[in-house]
């Protein structure tokens, strides 16, 4: 081996360069601008250079690179790595991305090993790297919001479980629930979306390097070592398709688009409970904003926010499908258009998580606007209907009789537990004088106490077991 | 009990009637078609009897209807399922949906029986059961064809795992690869895809019945019974979120999308593969058709519309998507426009499978032409300068001394291996008489034999594993 | 000429030789489902054969075909319109599509006139001239009907043009403002997506007959005859892009979406004013339907359906949009899969707004529960402001001074016209006794009498105009 | 009127000040950042000052501002507009949007008449105005844009009216095109994305200014004259509608949809032809980059990133769809999210378009590969069915029986052109000498002349006219 045959530039000084010496013309400002991903790939410089690290490491151990190589690009990495945290770095628009801009600095700063780094490997299975180390770290970030805000939820929910509202079904009354319970069907929902989260991770965390530019290396590479070394559950098995697939970015953004439609679900549930009508709810004023022009406003605009955010997350998923739809293998310059979408959700559902564990915590319930709602609209005509099943009428000509019943009171003015005993029994002569405690909306909601029931006994079981559960993780 | 408080007539004799006696107004025939879903869903039918049984087995089993009342529920719904598998069962726009059609020729069948058979559950509940036992059912098959389809490709590559051709970058000759590696990366591919499907039955597989229309039941249902009987994994634990939400529905159009995305990558390999001037391959002659003005024309329908059918289950992502943002809880009528999205993809999913089970066995492989291919573009280039590094080169300065001989080449017409030593000594003195044998393909594809690598021993202990795997299952 | 030279069978007789005698293999029966469109492309016969009859007149009319050959073709698909019509023609699944079903049921009546139809054309311009014609006729039917229901909302306004309402902004109450008012801006709306829809059509109305399959044709043929005998606007002026691109119905699905997300818009209102704490309105019976557990439901179905079919709009625009994606020129069999989703947008719509104008006829308005909403929330706090405005203070002031009384109010329960005018002159001196006329809900929806302005005078006139407009048109 | 009730103070000293005094709480840092748009909207600055201007300058015609205050409204904003165009504007997340952040400044600057300039205004009017300002300045550029381009297609299409390509249909050789003919088709597709975009621009063209909050204003204002001055075609008729809907903006991503979606094509197209097994085509160095590893490489990178872009067009345009999906009127806070994807596809629209007037005029064609691949499958076999056609036998049988003759072709491994007189004799008797002739590839073209057909002829007559019409327009 002989240094004397290294040349004693540096390739990166311009972009062309960088990748060949067989282009003759340069590239004008505008497509170095359309073409160059740095300015919004250089949040994966840590990562980068985590991969890079693991990958130096690798090649020393296999011998690939002497242990001084390795050992001068630690160094230079991590004079890098404090430059970037500095704010002391200079990207340039004419190294194109995040991996050109790092490798060149470090070649300024440590010479031939420098340019020793990139052996056996290619920017392909490089930035396949990047964004699954960077995804499974917001990944695990996102679980673990989401596990804040179902604590959260459960928390409100143990202190209302025995709090009474209208359960709604297309906006009508139907029956009375407790506002304990209609907490913990999103506690559910984000619990799926957690699930969901995690079992994109086991399809995330799976290492593309060694894939180099497409068909492997002629290097004798050890990728279980790396993968070991970044925390990888084991090595993509293709190389074609290690360089060229994202199918695991858009299952996260599936998932990210779940996690904003039940946002979508909670916030268009908040906006309405705001409203003056219903009156269910006030939120704390620091997630509201006022009006430019009606003084007395106090918008819920946090809610609306997020409500109008499961756009950009649907947006960014059809970004990527559009994407990759018919790309023959492998790699192609499409693929550059996966990462801002990808970021954007990303960064749509931290913000959103953070923000809703702090704002569910404010939720301020007014009890009787619930109740008096829950009074209203023959809440426990179901209640009746079962009475009547119970005393051994069929269940389809109970729910005939109850249908008469509610139209009656409909006539008059009032509820069905506005009705005497007698004026019940002119609609089947089986009503006793029990009937009246499955008229109220306390007996109707701790009459659902099984699995997954209403009752505020149940609520309570339910909630205490996801505190438990989620206030251990925490 | 008394059956005397049994009315004589079948409540269902009508749409309005079935629901409720409190409406005044008949619905017109547009609002009838506008809001009825039996079209579509009965499909249902034998999942919805299948519910049926087990929630009347239940109720039997806890004392809530007779052993009498089930056995005759039992014999009504082995007749209603006969007529139905006949052709014979009446399906009414009237009643509609699938529910209540069967509800309704059951009462005739068996009276009161079938009166109590709604007892302690709602359509909300019914209908969510329902579609989950179904999709069940579909992703078991789904995962099946998956499997069929790896084998199939597996089968191929083993044949293949020496045959050659150009692995491409941007379209752009890049690297030899073997076909055998290219087709294992569709492998991967479809690999995760059923992973997927795997993941997303889990949430699938939970039970809603119980819910009711909403709230739970007053009744004293068992369901853990219902769960085991029907084969659920577990019972939903919040009913609010058990009758409204979708999420499993969409994360399967989601799972939807990305194997018909990887199918539209194939496909336009396929296609491009088979257009005269790569030549690649021949598809049989079942997958084309001819044209209706062009009498030499052989066309690859059965990839364009596979390709094209991406487009379908992206739409019916986003319908779902959109159809739930911004729902408040709980059920609402919405909802009813989930089925036909959701149906379309799964029928999709299995079509495309079973055509392309078939189709992949039917490829012609046409080695020449790829060889000939792989022979374009300097696809040896890389080995070239790996060659360079291995004599002590940095791996940038390595690259760029090749692409000043690529450069050289393309002036002259030449390849890579086409020069003589002395002339790519010219390049760098480093370079010896074994340069030679890197420069050939073979050499090439040999020497990257890691795993994930394109080396034909490589592919043949992948492929193996893969028909070992996949081939027991069968 | 001589007919000796024409074969004596129908080559129509399975559909491998309808296009070629050159396949050697059937297709199977999955491939053949998989790739016929005759089950869903059936409803183009009508403007297939008005195609046909007008290719037919001109190739006449340049001496292609003999004028008996025309006259043959005229009688043959006479009688293939009087099979189609009386559900008697028999569609085949092996004729793929409702072109070679029609032609060769045409051969078998006329013979070799029939063999002699496709001279000059393809199948490939052949249905793009059948879909622009059908889907003219749909854009034309659509934008009558929007015209109707602007009718039918701007009758509604007229009627209540002076019946309060709180005006909302973040469905907080923000200033009061008119009903007619409200329902006005929906008249806007759909007067825009009928504009739209006219500007579509323009591009739909081009004639692509003449390209053949992708290079036009080595007959005479003339093209504007034929573009004149079908009321085209102009032909298409390439004849690869005539046979290729789908924009026009990519650009009416766009229009599409935009119709529905206004339904959407309008049936979110719908049933959030049918909620009983809300109780702005009610719907006729028939728009409604109730639940099979809850015998007190009334249900807004219709609306919420509406809402929802939002979603299968927006997922036909994207799967068309996915489809053409990428799609290199000219004609591939991708573009088969464009027509589902097409029907399926115009069929959504049609069906939509014939419900919608018969329903908002039906609307019965709750006046009292209107005005009892307006009187909450503060709604003429700008009145107040602007009162103040035009006593000389800067806007900026005079927002602040009134959201110091607004607070005021909240604390102690009460309305701003509650406060008398001393404790009003308390936030300011120079208000006089005419403050009480500002804060009245008539004083401030008559001050807002410009053009756009929520005044009944105003909603008066435009009202009136919409009538005089489109009632003419009707 | 009287200054001395005007406060000493600039309320917009922190946000929550600026728009109410009836807040108790400070909102959050991630609650500003959440809220807040001032880092996006800020590029709205030129549109929002132009639009204040115009409503001063009215209030004062009015009488509702004294011409003292419009001048100063015009003073402060003149030295606002210097700042920001120097750079030296200070935003600032606490005022959240460009608008306050203006204005705030304002009143720095002049005091009260700064306050007085939102009289008879609010934001959601304002925001409204300033996006349809600054859209269809967008609108004007990208429409001259897409002439510029369908200049330099053209030009392109003139020079190679005569060079002959195979054209595709499935891929597969169909018929001879000349590759001017093919460059019209995009010709065309892209001036139908112009007509759309100036068909959106008639609906943007409308003032919503006036709407004030959401009812109209109480000020004696005059819309018409707001609207002369900022050269809007006619003011919006109903003020609930102008400050909430957003369909001028998503009728614009749709157009932008289309816009991509053909550049998707025409990309497509591109690196397929710069693959080395089609070549047809070489693009400059400037629109291609290498590859990291391999030296060889020259990848399209402009055609593929264009391609990847029509994801994101698709994805703002869902986003939009998806946002305004059931919002009930009038403004909520979820469409401050109607702005960055809105940016982004005019940018990405602009881009595109800039990079690929540029990219067009720099295409080098290689005429011989493309003659090559002409020769290759069969292109004038439908020349031999018209030649055989023309001779009496009907279409649907010489289509039969030159697809014969192509088998026969096909087992010789030759073309058709190939076969002598007597060999083509053998499959019909009619043949004669003059066959050879309607067998070359230019005579093929030539005989397609009609409008809209592929003769050179025709093809000079096309883009000759679009270079005099668009060159006139440049």
């Amino acid at each position: 081996m002989s240094d004397t045959t290294s040349s004693h530039h540096n390739q990166f000084a311009n972009k062309a360069k960088a990748w060949s010496a067989r282009f003759s013309e340069p590239v004008s400002d505008l497509v170095k601008r359309y073409t160059a991903s740095v300015d919004f790939d250089k949040r994966l410089a840590h990562v980068d250079i985590q991969g890079s690290l693991a990958h130096a490491e690798m090649l020393s151990a296999v011998g690939v690179i002497s242990a001084q190589d390795y050992a001068d690009i630690q160094r230079g990495m991590a004079q890098v790595l404090t430059e970037i945290e500095a704010g002391k770095f200079e990207w340039s628009l004419d190294l194109e991305d995040v991996h050109l801009n790092i490798e060149k600095r470090l070649v300024e700063l440590v010479g031939d090993a420098g340019k020793r780094l990139h052996t056996g490997r290619s920017r392909n299975d490089q930035v396949a790297t990047d964004i699954r180390l960077w995804l499974r770290g917001e990944i695990d970030i996102l679980v673990d919001l989401l596990g804040q805000l179902r604590l959260a939820l459960a928390q409100l929910a143990l202190e209302h479980a025995g709090t009474i509202m209208p359960g709604f079904t297309h906006l009508q009354v139907a029956q009375p629930v407790t506002f304990g319970h209609h907490l913990l069907a999103y506690a559910e929902m984000f619990g799926r979306d957690a699930e969901r989260l995690v079992d994109t991770r086991r399809r995330v965390n799976r290492l593309p390097l060694g894939a180099a530019a497409l068909a492997g290396t002629s290097y004798p590479i050890d990728r279980e070592r790396v993968a070991s070394t970044l925390g990888f559950d084991e090595v993509a098995r293709n190389s074609l398709d290690a360089v060229s697939d994202r199918d695991f970015a858009i299952e996260f953004c599936a998932a990210g688009s779940l996690i904003m439609t039940h946002f979508s679900r909670l916030s268009e549930e908040l906006v309405l409970w705001m409203s003056p009508r219903v009156g269910f709810i006030d939120l704390a004023d620091r997630f509201c904003t006022g009006s430019s022009i009606m003084p007395q406003k106090k918008n819920p605009d946090v809610p609306e926010l997020a409500r109008g955010k499961a756009g950009r997350v649907n947006g960014n998923l059809i970004a990527l499908l559009t994407l990759m739809k018919g790309q023959p293998l492998t790699y192609n310059k499409d693929n550059q258009e996966d990462k801002e979408g990808l970021f954007d959700t990303a960064d749509t559902l931290r913000d959103t998580l953070t923000i809703f564990v702090d704002m569910v915590g404010g939720i301020r319930v007014k009890a009787d606007a619930m109740r008096a709602a829950a009074l209203q609209g023959y809440a426990t005509a179901t209640d009746l209907a079962d009475y009547l099943v119970k005393r051994g009428l069929p269940f389809r000509d109970a729910h005939e009789t109850v249908a008469l019943a509610v139209r009656a009171c409909e006539e008059r003015g009032c509820d069905l537990s506005d009705l005497t005993l007698e004026e019940l029994r002119a609609f089947h002569p089986d009503i006793q004088e029990d009937v009246h405690h499955v008229l109220t909306l306390e007996g109707s909601v701790a009459s659902r106490s099984h699995i997954g029931g209403t009752a505020p006994e149940r609520v309570r079981i339910e909630a205490q077991r996801l505190i438990d559960q989620l206030g251990r993780a925490a």
